[in-house]
């Protein structure tokens, strides 16, 4: 049979005069982005010029909710109470909605971004107020989300997930990153982390840093548009998953596909 | 036959640790609420909350697009673009529609704050950059708006109009307001601008500066709440109205019941 | 001999079109103030209202820095770098600063405000960093601290401390404040607060908790302006002091009077 | 008798996680830099990172505040109050003059930046309003302007004023710019722009679009640093000037040399 994966990359990272990222080429590449929202990145008009050329290269849109923190690139832990970040998200969802609206599309997907994405995979809390915002707006919307207690809460209140593979990044032996902190967390080899997703989409297992074939989910295989080779490497990346047969879809397709169970449709 | 009015005012418009009026009070007038949407004041707490208790009285609610300006609180003139105007109103007015959707509700219409509300009644490309931004987004939308660019830009797009009747500013014979830099431009006497209030809306007809009564339409009344004596203000035309036999109802009934012709049902 | 001590209270935290607290009234009351930089609360409208209103009544000026937080009033941790910490103060001190000059006085002293103000008494780093902050910017200023890690690091670099008193708090046997998630942590009887403030000044004691008379220092009492009652409690404690022969003075005289020693001048 | 000439850029116009420009390589060319104050870009390490690089080069210290507008880089018009733009100003300038002391520097001169630097040189109003900041903070700070109403404005009030020189720009045979709207406003061939440059500061005249010599005052050149080509085009500027026997010189000497005669030295 044949295996279905979707490609995001975060997109829509500039501010006013600002830009970041080489958004043009890798919609070349993706089949889904995750836009920003105007709280870590993002304004008005990239948001409508995003969704715009989203719609016009068959890129399904998903909104990057971040903290409220432009300065800080929503990379850094602010206190939130549970209530302001389920309102932070709506705010910033619904924000997305009208630009997707004026395009004549629907955001189809919630993202969180930075550290408000690194907590929610670990607190329940945020995890569950990010459910409650996407739940109360639209059933209809996708969390991405790696394994942890945001997928949790996303189908405990019977939302469809979309697990992220994260192919440059070294797990351990129990499916769990290992840490930035620590050596050889990020793997920098083009071709090794090619060879990785396509493993990861076709097999559902990676390799682990102690040597270990692990079971991983994957529905969508996160990209990078941001750094030098970024974009090759991207290129790359389709083109093994291509060359070993597997077929490209925005992320709803993915799921239809997997009849509603997430994770790999081996 | 019955005459029929809404009753709105600007609600939400405090910010963080901050407030403003007295929304509390005034939600026991209104049939009609024109929301902040955080450019100009209001946040994602706020907003929620303004839009449940909306919910919670039956009042409509609609959004109260700005510039950006939160220390000018939006009065102050911004050389925006056209499309900065249409991108900076779809936003706002997105995030708006995301509280309403998880409140069950909707946005009903679209009323531009402050200095941009002033510009859009004279700049023909701000007044075509609001009504783009709302047809865009749901071209079930009303516009609210006094008689000018853009209540005519609006009906040009097939939108629906709500023309704001303003009892307590003196008018010229040609209709327009006296400009506030002018003496008498601002009527402060409760009693008359209560009495200015039941003519417009029974007889749609308002006494001029100069002494003529002149023609005005009227679909809502717009209330204040946050200056001493507002309150008492808003329960006296309420009284008044209902008194000389008009039935106050939210603006689409209003609009329903005109069959789609904008100003004074008589 | 005669008790000397200033009375402090944080001041200018409106925004834009919105007040916060009753300025005018305590400005009769204190001798010196934390005036907010911006970050928190403050705009520079208000920063330089508040400066010259300080200047005509004699008020010493001092800089009340935040964590960049406007929406959530500085009350929010927020997980920064020492060196982010250094330069969000270094540049709102130095922005008050400006206001200082154009009015001809100076700042006298630094008062992290909000969350800010509570880690630096238990965080090492972020003390350092606000010490590092005052003493490249000025070595004339007066830290305004309670007992602990920001108090230590200013000490160490040879900066002058005034410690602030808490008069309406429990504290425990340590010399450590209840904390606010404990019952009993706030005292709420004026009578009891004005009679704890009188004996922290005098007899540099303070009753805790478990009913113990502990010591406490104390150069500065900090007054509040924002709650119902909090402006006749703050001219009740004023009274009360000078009824006990307490002389009330900017805090540079009281430290001064100290000769340089920090803590009560018993 | 020696020519001497001041060369300045804007640097530090980044924001957080965001990049504007190659201050790097403009460090090399440069005896002044207008600093960006946060309103329109700039944060506070930037600030702090790009003051420490201009006192490790030898480049003097100016400050480059701006209208509240960072999504709109401080481009866009807004209808400030002049008290508005004076606090707003003495906010900047005073922010910045921390990071100097920080680096045991001072601010040495402030060049109001974007659409606010074109309105004051017409604005009366504005252009009072900056010398005013300006002159209440700090008198021996240089005010930097074309010639027009602000460089009037901070004459009468005793200020020094360097006057800048654009050579990239046509002039009319009246001395002002053609507007950047007609064709030909803008000068891009660099061997041209460098021999304007040579002439204005030797020779104190400039060739009008209308092809006569007209004089011109000239204290400082403005170079730019984000634009292909710009790099190269402020090496050529300074190498000719060199050639030329024109000593470049900070600004306070350039003004010192004049003997406090703003224009041109010859």
């Amino acid at each position: 049979m044949t295996h279905v994966i979707d490609l995001v990359a975060d997109l829509g990272e500039g501010f006013g005069a600002y830009t970041m990222g080489d958004d043009e080429a890798l919609l070349d590449v993706l089949t889904s982005a995750n836009i920003a929202c105007g709280f870590h990145a993002g304004d008005p008009r990239i948001m409508d010029a995003t969704v715009r050329h989203c719609v016009e290269r068959g890129v399904a849109v998903g909104a990057h909710p971040s903290f409220p923190d432009l300065v800080g690139f929503g990379r850094r832990a602010m206190d939130l109470s549970p209530d302001e970040v389920r309102t932070d998200v709506l705010y910033q969802v619904g924000a997305l909605q009208a630009f997707a609206a004026a395009h004549g599309t629907r955001v189809r997907h919630v993202a969180p971004h930075g550290r408000l994405g690194n907590l929610v995979a670990t607190r329940q809390d945020y995890a569950g107020a990010v459910a409650d915002a996407v739940a109360s707006l639209d059933r209809s919307l996708i969390v991405l989300a790696q394994d942890g207690e945001l997928a949790d809460a996303a189908r405990a209140r019977g939302l469809r997930v979309g697990i992220v593979g994260i192919a440059d990044r070294a797990y351990r032996d129990d499916g769990t990153l290992v840490p930035r902190s620590e050596p050889g967390a990020v793997i920098h080899d083009e071709r090794q982390i090619s060879e990785r997703t396509v493993r990861m989409v076709t097999e559902g297992v990676i390799r682990s840093a102690g040597g270990r074939d692990i079971p991983v989910a994957c529905d969508t295989v996160l990209l990078h548009g941001d750094t030098p080779g970024a974009i090759s490497l991207a290129h790359l990346i389709r083109r093994e998953l291509l060359a070993a047969g597997v077929a490209i879809a925005p992320l709803t397709d993915v799921l239809d596909a997997r009849s509603g169970v997430s994770g790999n449709g081996a």
